[in-house]
Parts: C-alpha cells; sequence; structure tokens
C-alpha cells in the first residue's frame, strides 16, 4: 500500500487551532489515522509533521500534512463523499483553522 | 521506485511565467525528469498537473507539482546540493515564476 500511484496524488496542509496542544495533536492523528485506515479507495496513506530545521524556501508553518494517492479520479471524488471521510470531517474539522489542498495527475 | 518512504517527503509546486506555452512546459518536464532520472537520493519520483476541475477548497492554480520522498533528512539535504539538482534549477529556473515547498516527516 506505500506504492505512490501517480494517477492521482491529493496533497492536504492542515493547519490546528492550538498546534502545540498534545491533545488536539492525538485527537487529530487519531481520526485521520483511522480515516485513512477505513477509506475504500485512499493509497499511499502518508502521514507528516514539518522537520524542525527548515529552509528559506520552504512552508514549514503547517501542523500535519497528508499524501494520499488513486488509482483514478473518479476514486479520488468518491473518497470525497465516502462515510470515513465525513466521519474525520466532522469529528476533526473544529480542531483546524485552516486547510490546503492540491491535486494532481501524474504526466 | 514508486514506494513513498514515509521519513521523508518532499512537495513542489511550480508555477511557469508561461504556463500555456507548450515549448515552456515541454523544456521544463523534460529538465525535471532529467534531474530526478540522475538524483542519487529522491526516490518516488512524481510529477503532476492539476486537473481540469477542481473543487472550491482546492489550489489548482499551479502549472506543474513533484512528489519525491528520501530515506531520511540527510539525503534530502544532498539532494538539494547534487550537480543534477544545481543544473536543473541552472537549466530551468528562468521559466517559473513562483515555487511552494512542503517538507513533511513521517509521524
Amino acid at each position: 500500500m506505500k506504492d505512490l500511484d501517480p494517477n492521482f496524488v491529493h496533497t492536504v496542509f492542515f493547519w490546528l487551532k492550538n498546534p502545540e496542544n498534545p491533545t488536539d495533536r492525538k485527537q487529530f492523528t487519531a481520526s485521520l489515522q483511522k480515516f485513512l485506515n477505513n477509506s475504500l479507495y485512499a493509497k499511499t496513506k502518508f502521514i507528516g509533521t514539518p522537520p524542525k530545521a527548515s529552509r528559506d524556501v520552504v512552508d514549514g508553518s503547517f501542523t500535519f500534512s497528508m499524501t494520499v494517492s488513486f488509482d483514478s479520479a473518479e476514486s479520488q471524488s468518491k473518497y470525497q463523499t465516502e462515510p470515513a471521510h465525513l466521519t474525520f470531517i466532522e469529528e476533526s474539522s473544529s480542531l483546524w483553522t485552516k486547510v490546503i489542498v492540491y491535486d494532481s495527475q501524474g504526466i
């Protein structure tokens, strides 16, 4: 499941309201982990945090990042509305203040 | 080489000066492809473009994206200054107007 499917890569950056709060961080990652484990469509379920030391050109201001891939744009579309995704949003959207999403299809 | 190494994920978005110019696009992708193929450190060499139809919350304004992974922060650091990378920047930096870089270490 670690293979990155070049058909569709979906990258999301989350800025938590309380990025230093251990309880919020734990709640967020548990909820995101559960969502990705239960998703019928997501592949390459990567969750990350910015390295402490960052270069000038790098945006290291986010709290968590997520990189997932899909076998098609259709699968990504289904993932948007699958129950596991809606549950994650319901559980965790109060924890974040900003989200940036990038979608990419392999050339 | 498609396995995403969860140790370090490096995501870059490029905005070309002339995003619709086929010659610029071809030159950029050939140069980036060559760089990634010659890199001693980059894994999961994904190059993408935004899907035509995008949702409201998605930033689909970039021209090209790149997702690569590394076995460690040290490898990513070496990649920054390896000859193939410097050649890519020399060949292609005149083609872009903006770059955003995100680094993530797996949790």
